[in-house]
């Protein structure tokens, strides 16, 4: 079998969210909102009306224009940057697929890949098995910070791509302006492109602001952006996504495209254009009801001994629970995840999930999700005082 | 970018169906259904009510236990192949998917991948993409046979994995018993493994049945079974698909699965698990409906000239225009169907359009779809006779 994939665990999303419903724990892991929370009812009337009013066959490769035409406008209005929806715009099987297809469309084989770290699970594997050859950087804690020696250090002149997470998971980092820019100049110093996974650009807390790598000077032509329809009107489960940018690139994750799925169910595509036309209040409040949640979050936790990391966005928060081990005890992140969804009735993720290297990756940082109801988030820390 | 993809054409049928709409002629060439002919009603219905009634978040990364549970029935039920659905069934973005995901989580730099010719357009491709080494077998006029010697020799000890399309796309061939030992033999001395796209596996017409390489002595532990609910339903935009097969190979290909798509639209997959346990007389019913309008569309092209090649599934009829051609033409089957879409108002798709290599390829064949509506087909058939 493949040795780049079947030496990999499954992703641990899955096996949390699978322990979880074993132990019946309150799940903090896996990044889903509750049922409470979903996207607007229109969305899935339209999903339904779509079916009996439209072609249930084919649509194309692309996507449908409907929705790529929604796509570019969304672009236009969210991010001020403009996209033919005819060239300029491809329909994925969520982020995930996005990602996947960028990755085989654009690498050969020993093309280098600059990512940081901690990451989402998939890039790692996924960029080695499109034959590249990952170039990781570390953000230093405690902001997630960026050693600009150190970025500036892995770049060479194999660097094909560098991909960019903001609003970063599991971190929550909002990456700033003057980190785009030293990133912005490094990638055109080295003539690299630009894969920038932004799943959560709506998810940004009041008094922040996201801002997109490829609207600085000089990064238009080099950057592919993705979006999710999964993230943006809490449908984890439509598996719709998006990715925009020049015609050239995204002809060439369109060919990648075209050979893993060929293309995504039709009537959830319209569903989601009716969402970015007309359903723009949903996602534009979600940073400020998020932000609300994650305090509520971070207070209680943070009183029982948790250090909580500071963050910007996303529905992720990341804690070290350094202080509530016992002296002397060398319990990881991992054991501290099984312990807390056997023993607390608690499930989250350990953040050593999201490295390479589990020897080198921070042992006793935990990530929450609080994309939840504020009763769940209640019992969560309920629990959570009970058992500590 | 990738050069293995990047070099490729848009798929065919992508490029003849926005011909089609550009000239408004009758589309006969990618194969989907007809909108008059699409699946159940109560499919529909299921979609809409479990976007309601059920979450809307991540689905399990293997797909929701009850539609495993309906695909592990429909395999025993169809193909007297129990698998089990905790572990031996996958469920994918369209049958796509499923083989995207079998050749990257299956093979590594350097395995042979043996398969027929004319094949799939997505075969070569991805192999190719996923480290392959494609090893093609032509299949032989006017039946379609293997030449038992030819095939002898494409295996190889690198020889990792052969793949079988049968009901076969696009030549409409269900492969015999006698043609499945044969390379039943050859598999196993040679040990290799084996993908079964089957996804016309209900698409036979009466009188011939549907033999599944994997329920031959010595062949179940190395075959994995594509099916697919897009043909079986007459759905095609609903992109779900399933691979099933032993526990560990099913494993290697979750894998791939994993960092690709993740998961299924779950609605979808609801509805797709009611279709399979409460709507079989649908795709039952096919192969009957199938035949009687294959014979519609063969007996009038016959007339016009075309040399009809036999067939015993599928909705795709393959047929010999050579006859048609003024002496001494040499228009091969790309410029017959663009002028027959542009003259005659019909589009169908050149079969050189399945060969790897044009140069070796037969320049005289087109594939027409029969999968539409008898008044389309008369239609089709109209217009060809006007214009002959
Ligand atoms: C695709 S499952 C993972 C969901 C997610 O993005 C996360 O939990 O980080
Ligand atoms: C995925 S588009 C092609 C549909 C099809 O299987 C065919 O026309 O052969």
């Amino acid at each position: 079998f493949n040795t780049t994939f079947s030496e990999l665990p499954t992703t641990v999303f899955e096996t949390m969210s699978l322990l979880a419903a074993k132990h019946q724990s309150t799940n903090l892991g896996q990044g889903f909102p509750d049922n409470e929370l979903e996207g607007p009812a229109s969305m899935k009337e339209l999903v339904n009306s779509s079916m009996y009013e439209h072609s249930n066959q084919y649509p194309q490769l692309m996507g449908l224009p409907q929705l790529r035409q929604a796509v570019a406008a969304h672009s236009e209005r969210h991010a001020g940057i403009p996209v033919d929806p005819q060239t300029e715009v491809l329909i994925t099987v969520g982020a995930t697929e996005a990602l996947a297809a960028a990755f085989l469309g654009l690498l050969n084989a020993g093309d280098e890949v600059i990512f940081f770290e901690p990451s989402y699970d998939s890039y790692l594997p996924m960029v080695r098995r499109a034959g590249g050859v990952p170039r990781i950087v570390q953000l230093q804690q405690p902001n997630w910070s960026i050693d600009a020696g150190e970025l500036e250090a892995a770049f060479s002149p194999a660097t094909k791509l560098l991909v960019l997470n903001t609003p970063h998971n599991p971190t929550g980092k909002v990456f700033s302006l003057q980190e785009l820019q030293l990133i912005a100049g490094l990638c055109q110093k080295h003539g690299c492109l630009c894969l920038l996974d932004e799943v959560y650009e709506h998810l940004v807390f009041p008094g922040h602001q996201h801002i997109t790598l490829r609207s600085l000077p000089g990064m238009h032509d080099r950057c592919l952006r993705i979006g999710s329809a999964g993230k943006t009107f809490s449908f984890t489960a439509w598996k719709v996504g998006w990715i925009t940018g020049p015609q050239a690139l995204i002809a060439a994750v369109t060919k990648a495209h075209q050979f893993i799925v060929f293309t995504v169910p039709s009537a959830i595509q319209r569903a989601v254009a009716f969402g970015l036309d007309e359903e723009q209040s949903f996602y534009c409040g979600l940073g400020e009801a998020l932000s609300r949640k994650r305090r509520l979050l971070a207070d209680q936790v943070a009183a029982l001994g948790f250090r909580v990391l500071p963050a910007e966005g996303t529905y992720f928060l990341v804690a070290d629970f350094a202080g509530l081990l016992p002296g002397g005890s060398q319990e990881d992140d991992v054991a501290f995840c099984y312990r807390l969804t056997a023993e607390a009735g608690v499930t989250l993720i350990p953040v050593s999930a999201f490295y390479a290297d589990r020897a080198t990756a921070p042992r006793t940082l935990v990530r929450f999700v609080f994309c939840k109801t504020d009763e769940k988030l209640q019992t969560a820390c309920d629990k959570l005082r009970a058992y500590f």
